[in-house]
């Protein structure tokens, strides 16, 4: 299968925070960023696979920043590593200032999504080709989530978890 | 005012049709592709005018291309006129291919908003200077369409209509 | 076919503005005013046609006043003129007074639908018969819009929009 | 104060049933039937009273019929009858054959609502006044309602239900 | 058929006010209340009977307090009586304070549902086995209610209503 | 502070599965899931606190099973181990089978949320006292799962997380 690069699975969901949205502390309702992350995920894995794709973990959601009401928020999502059936998708969430226009980062999120057949079963995806720093910085940190996450489950033994091992033995060690 | 171009306004939101957004022919709801249209369109707007704006009139959708379930949907909005206090902002509506990503225009529509102070007045906005062919083509009509919503409401005389008269009188006439 | 009146058509709407309708000024949302616009015009084409029906656009709509959180609102839909396969639907949007009741008009809107059979191929619809003044006034300027927007789609000559040319030569000239 | 006619208060919301509204029966969902009926009959309490009115109970919801997806529904909402500080409210439900356009009942509910001043303290509403048959035999209906919601919550002793007592003493005996 | 008791069916939906539930005055919209008792109920019902249900009436629902944006509120739900097809199902509401957490009862509420099976013909439930004070109460209070509502349905005479009468007629006359 | 234990933040939030809450293939949307989640472990840190409490991170939510429409699902949050200002809340997520009532595990989730004073400063909690073994598994796993945090943040070094390494370098070693 041909690699593909993040741009071509970048998904751009701009849109407001409307007061149905809100908490009652009048920022956007956490259940509600979640819910449009999911979305603009989902897509990014869809533009990568051109499969169904199905969420099946949320790995990370860091909520750095409160959204208020009235906000324009920016959700960004790209494939930032695949595997052989499954790809993980980082989130970039974005707030613009009203005034000057000036964007700031106000979350970041890891979703895992499988890619499935009619049947529902996994079926195997493209390649990730990663191209600027940025991505290339996540791409690596991708290996190690995965790791990490197959050894919390205990489906990896700690010591065959190589990239994890680095973080936890020196090299000098 | 510095003027601004559509590039600076250009709003992207991408997301999916879900079930609760449909009609019961299991197509997006007219009623909810018209509030997706509204929010990308302001968010325009506000991103051209950097003030608070407000929907004035929604001057045209044509509802080419019914959009199924399960499609992804990408509206995108920027300004393509900017008169003293209003913008008319142009919004083109694609749909995805599920299987090899072509995008295809499912449909058009043109919205004008006003920027309004703090006491609801209208204010001054920037200048907009279009860029590519399509751009300057858009512009040009703007000004056609608002002369055209201006005789029609009666608040301009006809034969002032100097964009409009050029459709009727053929210039060699 | 047999004739219908407007009255026939009529659909009425009255509902609250509530919270999560709202926009961060405390105002019903233009999309959602869009939106209940869209569900009462379509009733009313469906009742004059007994037809599936969809929406083919969105011709005109004018929010000249903004609607507060708490008002109740009435959207009231009539067929303002059939064509051979297609209806137009003038909207009437009311909000009423809390304390005395008094009702005052604060936007309106026109929407075109097309009635389609079974296999979604436009069908014949039943002529419409004005009664009103208000009815007939509305009747006669449906023609100049239908005109008006076959021409600005390249779909008529203007020398053939003879209701529109009214406007731009005076009769006398 | 003033007495007002049922058709004053008479409140009427034509609206479709849509995907999002539905159960998985694919018929409009219970609870949001309700919802519509406690926004209908609260906006004909208030046009009685012009006050601000709250939903004091729901005294009685018979769903006869289930409402398929698709379906145009009306809701009608008119006071029945006014006590000092109270108004009973009955909601009539309709559905619109789709192809003859007749209409049918599906449901029908009582719902009470108290005025109420700007300090929540429970204010007078004007006397009502019955027209037609059904409005005069509703309003009747509406003392035994009374009647019968006291003595089952202790507030009145069965035998100064005046109005009740008749139903279950024969005036025969 | 085994007797089921309460607990069997009892079942709990606590969630949060937020701020696109509420009305103008900043509390739970009464439709909104409505409609999570309704959802709560019918999962009781089902539990009770293992079949499809679906609400027959509403008998009884009293908005004794009102609900502030942000209340954690519990919707408590569990059959209060099984007739042949038919269950009652008893409703309480509980808000609860944010400070020290003690809860306080919002609303009481009694819905009706019938077990169907594929066809929609109603179908036999399991009989209910009251266990606590409060159950027992509520069980034979259930009967007074169904009687009441045979009655004014005009689908029982008044003098075979054995339960109500008592109500009306005094034992010892 | 008194410590508290899990059931005194149990919170259970039984709810249906209806068709606005679906995605194209007819299950729950992620989204909605993860908004139930959000909501039911927010409740829950309030309830162990009894402060406000804002979502400070998704740390896992694994997808194990999809959830079909008209589905009877539960969402249990639990506090499961309390730092000094921030909580881990456990969510287990149940499906009910529709004919004989068992439970099976849907999904899992993990969030942490902060508590705040008025003032929005990060503000202290009380510890938490597990009792039964899966809690005081999860009380020890969530420190494990703190320090990997850490670590992941460059906010610990490696060789100061204890619980950690013990994954990484066997006891033996």
């Amino acid at each position: 299968m041909q690699p593909k690069t993040p741009s071509e699975s970048r998904t751009t969901m701009t849109d407001m925070v409307l007061p149905g949205e809100t908490n009652p502390l009048n920022n956007l309702f956490g259940g509600e960023l979640l819910a449009r992350m999911d979305r603009a995920a989902s897509i990014a894995a869809r533009r990568h696979s051109r499969k169904i794709t199905v969420t099946a973990s949320v790995n990370h959601v860091a909520f750095n920043q409160s959204v208020p009401l009235g906000t324009v928020l920016t959700v960004e999502a790209a494939v930032s590593r695949a595997f052989r059936t499954s790809m993980e998708v980082y989130i970039d969430v974005w707030m613009e200032d009203r005034y000057n226009g000036e964007r700031s980062k106000a979350n970041e999120a890891i979703f895992t999504f499988v890619a499935v057949d009619e049947t529902g079963r996994p079926t195997q995806v493209p390649p990730l080709n990663p191209e600027t720093t940025l991505e290339k910085e996540r791409f690596e940190a991708a290996l190690r989530r995965k790791q990490l996450s197959l050894v919390l489950a205990g489906k990896m033994k700690p010591d065959q978890a190589t990239e994890l091992k680095a973080l936890f033995y020196p090299p000098s060690s």
